[in-house]
């Protein structure tokens, strides 16, 4: 087994054996095989695929380059949530305290903001204390105590997939869904979860922009799932306008403990209800996702709240943050944008949407980049509204001035209007469970 | 431009601009683009494909990468032939004096035996004293006074085409159409040409196996000869049996010179006549190729073999390596290889012929290797010929007893026999001009 014959046989189309997978991922990540040669593989991945069991043997691969975390110490069914990312989605933050309240536990490994979307751990980091580094230790004490936890990677997770990812990141080979579909699943199977919700997003502000990408990737994903004999539901769903009101990192924990709280936030309680239900479904505690969605509804109010809030303490964030939102700072600059013209909002440029809201301060363009807890976009308009001249439509929050402009500029040029009526965005394209 | 948008649209299949395949390849030679880029850039070309256009332009860009040789103060025309490599395929030795005898110029830049093939510089080298690497004032005062030269690739000759290869060498992107057009165009294009014969071969014993690879790359080097305003033409001929009789490189050197003194090899002679025929036309000094041909035939005799010794002897070679056969030294072992069974031969395994020779002596398995100038085969059967069981086919000539064995058994398992009868080969299948 040589690298030159593997890369060969993935350019030739030929399916590989699960060890040659192995062979040239391990020897790759260990420094033997150099990077040029599985640059070439990469590349050959990406353009003739893999099948559903080649996916399985490099998700398998990447999984125990690291550690797997066994949560069997700890009772009860372990269910967990991952979105391929979108703008203004905090449905972690919500569904968490809600499907621990409920009797299941919810161990989260998340990632931060990147490109155009935003990030779990930013969000949480935008309150005071909140520590996402746990050891394993701890990360075990919190789901045991609380029932849901949120950290980060750490470094003995899929340790293999952060070295492909540089390489793949350099190399124009990001978008292949077996490679995507290994990234997301090595981490994901490494939590101890016993069940998986996946939310793959479509549309305008998704990286699958195409729903024919969307459904391969969540076709993917879920077989890949049910290979290592995990319950797994996906919901496609769509992401052709910011979901909820709120973009941004403490803007974004504002409206999820709101929601918690029982505030009525239509397409994002959907979701994130619909996405819960699903957990419960899985987790046994529900008949069907809509009756889980229905019980999770009913979970909301200061129980969830406070459950929300004992995470928070119990990861060293201020609760306070959480109890009573009038502790939120706000930003130096808070600038309403008003609406130029007059019409039915027929399709918003989500994409456009979640880089002004980076530029604010929200997000980051490289890695290194900080990020601002306070700036972001209130932006309320939906598909379907119709919307007056002179209307207010957002609300830019930000500490740096010089962002302003731009961002206004971008936030109005992402509206396409029609004199016509338009239909609402259908949130919940598709189910495969 | 980035790399990295270049990378995504070759990986996408949209076609370079002519800058941005300058930008690429410039910036992977000088080292400012890293190797796993290119490496990606390479499988992406490898699997999309490459326009015209693109190809002539990554020529363009190696060949600009080194010097471009100027013949211009030589008075006529110069023209070279290129083979893309075969067993027994001596044609360059014959047809080199031939052509400069009939008034063209032929300014050859050749290359070593590698795989499974012989190649021009070693076969040189087998005559004492000869030396390939002339620097170009000794190479265009060769010419000016013989018309005819042979060296081997200067480092200032596309320096650009020998790191790309050693990069496709180790990343399986080396059987791609475009890349391997641009990598023989580039370095032809640089010896100062005006005119250029490419022999492309097919068959068993070929790189290009399938007629259909080989007419491919016969279409693409012609179309960029073309729009380097070149005179070019293309044979397109049979590698499905070893070319004559002698396989090895001294062993090559003396049927080279039987065959400029006369002697009648019937394939040999065919296929070199219309190579060097197809020379004569494009230089203006036949009206066909046929005719260019019947011209070449009438050169062969005592002046043909003069003027090849004036060529040797003006490169520091033993003249009379060339002027009298019976000063050639012998291999040490030297065994005749006798049918096993009695049949009309239906097809020969050329490429285990030629890897049969090479494993007496005469190739290398690796670049480091040393070549032995007096080991090879003399093969003697043709398909279509009938053998009787018992009857001398082939004699092996080695200095390495070990080797013997296993070179005849695979020469004996080369063949297939039929008890029909059995067509003679095409020996010329396809001219395009």
């Amino acid at each position: 087994m040589t690298a030159i014959e593997i890369i060969r046989k993935k350019r030739d189309g030929v399916a590989l054996a699960p060890e040659e997978i192995k062979f040239i991922v391990n020897n790759f990540t260990s420094g033997k095989i150099p990077d040029y040669q599985f640059a070439a593989f990469l590349m050959a991945v990406y353009l003739k695929g893999m099948t559903k069991g080649e996916t399985s043997a490099l998700t398998n691969t990447m999984l125990y380059s690291g550690k797997v975390i066994d949560l069997s110490s700890i009772p009860g069914f372990k269910v967990d949530k991952h979105s391929t990312g979108g703008v203004g989605d905090k449905t972690s933050l919500i569904l968490a305290p809600l499907v621990a309240l409920a009797g299941l536990n919810v161990p989260m490994i998340s990632g931060r903001a990147l490109g155009h979307t935003g990030g779990t751990l930013d969000k949480l980091e935008s309150i005071p204390g909140f520590n996402v580094n746990l050891n394993l230790t701890q990360y075990k004490s919190v789901i045991k105590k609380h029932g849901c936890v949120m950290i980060g990677q750490t470094p003995d997770i899929a340790p293999a997939d952060k070295v492909i990812y540089a390489l793949r990141d350099v190399t124009s080979t990001v978008e292949s869904i077996p490679l995507i579909t290994a990234s997301i699943m090595s981490k994901k199977l490494a939590e101890g979860i016993d069940g998986l919700v996946l939310d793959v997003k479509t549309g305008s502000g998704a990286f699958m922009k195409k729903y024919e990408d969307a459904k391969a990737l969540a076709d993917s994903m879920f077989n890949t799932a049910v290979s290592f004999n995990k319950k797994v539901a996906v919901l496609i769903t769509s992401m052709n306008q910011p979901l909820g009101t709120h973009i941004g990192n403490l803007l974004e924990v504002k409206e999820s403990v709101e929601v918690l709280s029982g505030a009525d936030v239509p397409d994002l309680n959907y979701v994130t209800f619909m996405l819960a239900g699903a957990m419960l479904y899985l987790g046994g505690k529900a008949g069907s996702i809509e009756e889980g969605a229905e019980m999770i509804k009913n979970l909301t109010g200061k129980r969830a709240v406070e459950k929300f809030a004992a995470m928070v303490k119990a990861q060293g964030g201020d609760p306070n943050y959480i109890t009573d939102l009038r502790n939120h700072p706000k930003a130096k600059y808070r600038v309403e944008v008003k609406a130029g013209e007059s019409g039915y909002i027929k399709a918003i440029d989500t994409f456009s949407i979640g880089i002004a809201s980076n530029s604010l301060g929200a997000g980051r363009l490289t890695k290194e980049d900080k990020v601002d807890p306070l700036a972001g976009i209130v932006f309320y308009p939906k598909i379907g509204d119709y919307v007056t001249s002179g209307q207010v439509i957002a609300v830019l929050h930000t500490n740096n001035k010089k962002s302003i402009k731009s961002a206004e500029e971008t936030v109005l040029s992402s509206f396409s209007f029609s004199t016509k009526k338009q239909k609402k965005d259908k949130l919940l394209v598709e189910v495969i469970q």
